[in-house]
């Protein structure tokens, strides 16, 4: 039990290893975005909207927190992270799961040279599932393998959640990024999408009122051909493409839908540009896949700000640049990956404006006077991120069905509307 | 959504940001002290009173744990305090409420370049209320704006609470200041008061215990004058008043009441003494306001110290010298400010001695052989703090009322002793 | 209430301290390893043992979280450890005890000048036990004592758990290693004992496994004179016996059992040897003391770690080392206080190995290559840990009745299996 014993395993393709990572097709622990197929993005985007109408009513956040009351997590999280840990605390805590942390590497018992194995051993003896970001490579992964052997030595094992680390993949990120996709493109309102005060008789003359909004699009000509969910999409990524591993995620499972085109924005320079791998891949699995400098490129004569039916802004991610990078950044107009009230102006009425925040307030590239405008979904995509990992979590421990018939059997009104706006 | 958006807010005399920190004449935010009134206060004590009981009945204390056990608060304390921050904590575990913590700012995104105020919109994405205190001046009242104009977008927004940050406003240290006084002002004997052990039953015959207690001190001449409650009540405090925020508070809160006198101890040092903006407020306020550089110091003949129904000490606040201040202390006799066997042995025998907390050990404003004395409140006080920040929670989240229906119904028989002691 | 005043008290032998830390011969603070007999481990594991079972199903592990609901712990652990506050923490969490904790020490009021004592008084204002470890020498031993006072003063007072601290005693790390003695030679198959995924059926069937095995074993010529139970063994130590105080604790209660052979392994170094004041106490209370400087050493022309029953490894605490013992260590052949799998399978069949973890992954002293050998219970050890804490918190807020007579109504099948193997 040691890296060197999981090498032969970490090499192998991501498709060898999904099975291992799975007990009866049902996920068992959660290491990579592809992991995810486009049944499995529906069925989780679908309890995410059951949780979060539940947890709007007091009886309903009550019955949530029974669920999995009996569980204690941990969450192991020694590279910073506040967003994605609240986040998956808060998401525990919606089901009940007690939540313990360990963030401080010099708290542990590291230095007293404990093996980073025998760590994760004592938190899988004392808690029922472990969310991780650490800043050893690929080690969510050995800690999967290494709870499978135990499992095989019928000793206690429990599920891995990887959190997402270093340059590692962050799976979870790319679920609320698809997940606030999902429910954009069910073209309901915002408003009534997450309005805090609204009763859920509110929510439920919604149904109409999201067919009346589709329909109101859809009568304009340049909307003509619009579609629900996923599919017949242009889809833009802007900003630092080549170091940010939430785009690679992301566009790897936008991949999986039909008729996708993905646009990626961004400076002409090897460190920063469209990496020629996640090109291939994506080509391989049918998207149409089209790279730029300028939001202002053109495409049959219309700019890529115009023609995106969703717009993926990230952060320049100044933390990875090694040395010489910033030499060889000096020519770039990094102005270019900025967004303006300019610009925003010209996009689609219904184009979600996403970011996997934290944004530079310094670089600026989405400034606050932005925040107001209807498009602007950044911070909902934040609370997303909650409802869809307490989905997930509510998947990996099987509890995900009662909380559908807890829901049918007691806001048995509202499952028109849910049945309405599930249909993507 | 800056600073800088904020500040002709910010620069409104507190009379004119109370209205907006309210909805429907309900706090909605907890900023400042001066949001209380003697209504509120009176209101807060009661409700206090009334957990404090139930929590020590299982079956009360699971009921209070259940009225706010869906929902999630944020204590976002950037500002160290050991104190506070655990009160809060116990408080909202008292009702339920889940608790989760950000208090390393190094942890934060802002290393990531992230503005403070996404920071809070992130907390209030994943949590219901955020309490706060930071290093930022006047952060707590700019989030207090920003979720209102939240809410004027109809998007997401929470309750902020001011958890005491620098040299801002303490308001909940005030408020349990003030229910500490108000409790001891009940002349209930406080063994019955806080007793660990006492059963509901003991409680309830403490209420003739109390009026005993209450006609046995009126029955001496020297306090033949003696009421119950915070009116015609001469206070006195000692110590660091120019830079005791938690003075200036409560001074402002108790010249809400009726004929009261209050007197400041302190070296005759600008930095030390009562500050002239504070002097004319609790004059405009009605207050009688004296001020003295010992607590020998004779009033009509008689010692301060001798003459104080209440007695709060302070901590010389060292922390907060700047440059020079050092030096310029050097000729301070500063035993003055310090509290000895003698000294309480002469206070009136009701008096309380209170204390912010922490007390300095080295310095020894309260020498630890008058822990014993029944005079001292300050233990007592702390735990005060509890009760009355979870009763500020109930409030502010409207479970209130649900609470003395619950204490009504199932603590029938202790009504009475209830109303007795809350007629103050 | 200074450490000055507590120093006759601390001067006292520990039977002397014994009947102050009780109430009615029930424990109230747990300071020292003394403070267990027989009676008392046995009847906590017993109680671990419905705990462990109850918290397998989600009817018993919800019942066992309103056990203790209404209590609030506050962990305070200075002195850095991530293994026991972990397992302090799930041991609360199973009974339904809120969690709090206070780790860092320059986030305490101390650096305001504040009395260790003030922050002992202020946990125990807004928490209903401290559970503590602190680099003040005798510092548990203190608080339990300034508790006691505030008893006959009438004020709260809450009960002070030792949580181990440098180098103190650790008692609790004392009773989890009993408690998985106490299982192993309950000889019941370790799979069974810790099967994670095993439902009450299977168990319930185990009693007979258990039964066979132990007949297995006794037929077998070697192990003919073979009983349950702690009595009648030969116990071996190994590594750092000097500076352990996990060994210097375990030891002492195994003492208490009739007819115990205690082997210490350890190299000849007065740092590092069996200390003669721990020598003279178990020779006193008549258990048979043996030194050796290997695990081959000859007794009666058997080698060490073939008599021995039960292996007790230890890690050498390097940290411990004061300015000049690295230079004396430097003719140490340490190989010989490392186990490896070849000494593994010399040992008796159902001889247990035992570490108080962490392990020391770069010296070695049992190889990972050891872990999937079935005598290997030192992960097994871990989590018996959580579970005998879970029975003392049970103990000692007195619910231990309570849970064993819901064990009797809903388990009643598994009643007579819980028997058969409670009879060491």
């Amino acid at each position: 039990m040691d890296f060197y014993d999981y090498e032969p395993r970490l090499r192998r393709p991501p498709r060898m290893k999904t099975p291992e990572l799975q007990r009866d097709k049902h996920l068992k622990h959660m290491i990579f975005a592809s992991q995810f197929d486009r049944d499995l993005l529906e069925h989780l985007a679908s309890v995410a909207d059951l949780i979060r109408v539940l947890a709007r009513d007091k009886a309903g956040s009550d019955f949530l927190s029974t669920q999995l009351s009996e569980k204690r997590a941990m969450l192991y999280f020694t590279q910073p992270s506040t967003r994605t840990f609240l986040s998956f605390t808060a998401a525990c805590q919606i089901l009940g799961i007690t939540v313990n942390e360990v963030r401080d590497p010099s708290l542990s018992s590291e230095a007293k040279g404990e093996s980073p194995f025998d760590s994760i051993r004592m938190f899988s003896s004392y808690f029922d599932l472990i969310i991780m970001r650490s800043r050893i490579p690929n080690f969510a992964e050995c800690c999967a393998y290494l709870m499978n052997d135990l499992e095989d030595f019928n000793q206690r094992d429990v599920p891995i959640i990887n959190g997402g680390a270093g340059t590692d993949e962050h799976p979870t990120q790319a679920l609320l990024d698809i997940y606030t996709i999902q429910r954009t493109f069910q073209f309901t309102s915002p408003q009534e999408m997450d309005g805090h005060f609204f009763a859920p008789s509110a929510r439920y003359e919604s149904s109409s009122a999201s067919r009346a909004r589709f329909d109101e699009l859809r009568e304009r000509p340049e909307y003509s051909g619009l579609t629900r969910g996923l599919n017949n999409k242009e889809y833009c990524f802007c900003g630092d493409i080549g170091r940010g591993r939430t785009v690679k995620s992301l566009a790897n499972l936008l991949s999986l839908y039909d008729d996708v085109t993905l646009h990626f924005v961004s400076p002409q320079h090897p460190k920063l540009g469209l990496p020629g791998e996640l090109q291939n891949r994506l080509l391989n699995a049918g998207a149409r896949v089209l790279t730029h400098d300028s939001l202002e490129s053109l495409v049959d004569g219309v700019p890529v700000i115009e023609r995106a039916d969703c717009l993926y802004m990230t952060r320049i991610q100044q933390e990875y640049n090694e040395p010489g990078d910033a030499d060889s950044f000096r020519n770039i107009n990094f102005d270019n990956y900025k967004l303006t009230p300019d610009l925003v102006a010209r996009m689609k009425d219904y184009a979600p404006i996403l970011h996997p925040f934290p944004r530079d307030a310094n670089f600026g590239e989405i400034p606050p006077t932005i925040d107001t405008n209807p498009r602007a979904m950044y911070f909902r995509q934040a609370r997303n991120g909650m409802w869809i990992r307490a989905a997930l979590l509510a998947y990996l421990f099987n509890v995900d069905r009662d909380i559908a018939s807890y829901y049918r059997r007691n806001f048995a009104e509202y499952t028109s509307y849910a049945a309405a706006n599930s249909t993507t």
